[in-house]
């Protein structure tokens, strides 16, 4: 502790706390712990590894998204791609495309080739599997969503409070009518988003409309229908807070519309800033949530065995238009 | 074969074609096999390997591209990734971030975990080492670039072509001053596109201006810079072709300059439509890519033996309105 403390520059109760996973931690501060306890554990490998692991291991690690094709995620594999190749390591990679089947066969063709570890974005299914007899003993990190039934290390961010900030944003530019969009709400990321705006409706005493609540929208074309339903409401919504975004390019064609609706997404899209007018969104880093998830597993294969740890990384506010149109 | 099927509790026929890669078998059945095969091919594998490999191989393969960040081989690695799902078959992937010498200690990662295969986006240089005998083997398709000294399956776009197509189209809207502005002129991609831009000059009898030709452009600054320098010629251009996505972002700035240059890029971007003007691009189809090099890759694992093939596939001229700016 002491070590990665003056190798960080840090005392060892930001130390603790970053190690521990506690919030309000500045992101560079919690980067540079981040990295001096990696830079730490991969020395200790050397020589120690062979004590607990009783086999070399194979350097290889599996990592599990839901999408690879999505530039969130793909920006993640990079991420912890480079993490890997910093200590030797190569990575199998695999989508879920959030199918538990397809997840179950790839976790078991991982397992099969006796990776080191595993990171995973879990689908919203069970995880007890893998804690049956074929997985025991194989490290698991769960990123960007924990894993129902299972207790391992997870890295997130703070969806809800990312989602209460945004819909915030919208309630303090004049707006009341502020609708959701979202995915399939058993999805964890977009139950929490959805408790956020609810949150914030909450802290200003408005009451929950099911009419402006949308779940489910799985496309672009899905939420561009959404919106089309909701501008036909008697009393429609000024505003929007769109939950990923596959969502937020579904209803920017709206942009275009003679009376725009103020628009926050979540999560930030490439050439935002180029939009008219340009999106205002929630932001969170792919490439931390992957150098976290990382970090985290290499010091459980490196031998920690300490108590599953919860890293929440903070997103942020981008202002740039779209979420700062006032109620006509 | 029989014992594989016995294991896994199919016909000897469903093994026959799981093994060649044949489509049309049940995932889960494909899976099935894939562990058989596995489970005995692991024993073999010791004692048998050097032999040469009629043997069943892991059932991983290797996909080594630029940069997995980049939306472009994101996708292309998602396409891959199907394939190989489809067949029972896992994928390592790593980055080489254009150099060589991490490209050479990740492919002999990938050897060294015995990979029945690799797609790969060679970097520009020499690529000898994989026909020497640690290598020997072992099926690699090249794919967006053909490997220099390495005679194997590339699957390419015609970037030459699309080049020409790009710079001619400008020219045809009363362009004659347009300027090139591409990363090293040593990536085979950026020679092609640059021949491209001289073909269609030379064509209309435009005589090639070193002065508005820039190489060696990585990153969005420094193609922001190249542009400055252009405009500030005593004879600047008036339309730009931007020889690929970063570039392309990088002199996005310019188009809400008062005398905008026409622009066509080579590469599509998200959002391009919705910026202003909308963005003209040269468009190829990574997914396109991935599954042509994964489909020759599992047909050399089969054990086709015949000479090195060159796919090519067509780009497309996807015109908004940044291409259509005549020259004032």
């Amino acid at each position: 502790m002491k070590d990665v403390a003056r190798l960080a520059g840090v005392s060892p109760m930001t130390v603790s706390r970053v190690v521990s996973g506690e919030p309000g931690v500045a992101p560079a501060t919690a980067a540079k712990v981040g990295q001096a306890v990696r830079a730490l554990g991969y020395q200790r490998n050397d020589n120690a590894r062979h004590l607990r692991r009783k086999s070399p291991g194979t350097a290889t690690i599996g990592l599990l998204v839901d999408d690879l094709a999505n530039p969130f995620y793909a920006r993640m594999a990079r991420s912890v791609e480079d993490e890997a190749h910093r200590r030797g390591c190569l990575v199998l990679i695999g989508s879920t495309h959030d199918e538990p089947r397809r997840e179950r066969e790839v976790v078991a063709a991982f397992t099969a080739r006796q990776v080191d570890g595993l990171i995973l974005v879990p689908t919203a299914a069970g995880h007890g599997f893998l804690r049956g007899p074929a997985h025991a003993g194989t490290p698991v990190v769960c990123v960007d969503r924990p894993a129902p039934g299972l207790a391992v290390d997870t890295v997130t961010v703070d969806n809800r409070a990312g989602a209460r900030r945004a819909v915030t944003h919208l309630l303090a530019h004049g707006h009341t009518r502020v609708a959701y969009l979202g995915d399939r709400v058993g999805i964890w990321t977009q139950g929490q988003r959805c408790a956020g705006y609810l949150d914030a409706l909450t802290a200003r005493g408005i009451p929950e409309d099911p009419a402006l609540i949308r779940h489910g929208l799985r496309t672009g074309d899905q939420a561009r229908a959404a919106l089309a339903g909701l501008r036909a409401l008697p009393d429609p919504p000024t505003a929007l807070f769109t939950s990923n975004d596959l969502i937020t390019l579904g209803v920017l064609d709206d942009l275009d519309h003679p009376a725009p609706l103020a628009v926050v997404g979540f999560d930030d899209l490439p050439l935002a800033e180029r939009l008219t007018p340009p999106l205002t969104v929630i932001s969170q880093d792919p490439l931390a949530l992957g150098g976290a998830a990382a970090g985290l597993l290499f010091s459980r294969i490196a031998g920690d065995t300490s108590a599953p740890r919860s890293v929440v990384l903070e997103t942020r506010l981008v202002e740039r238009g779209s979420g700062e149109l006032r109620r006509a």
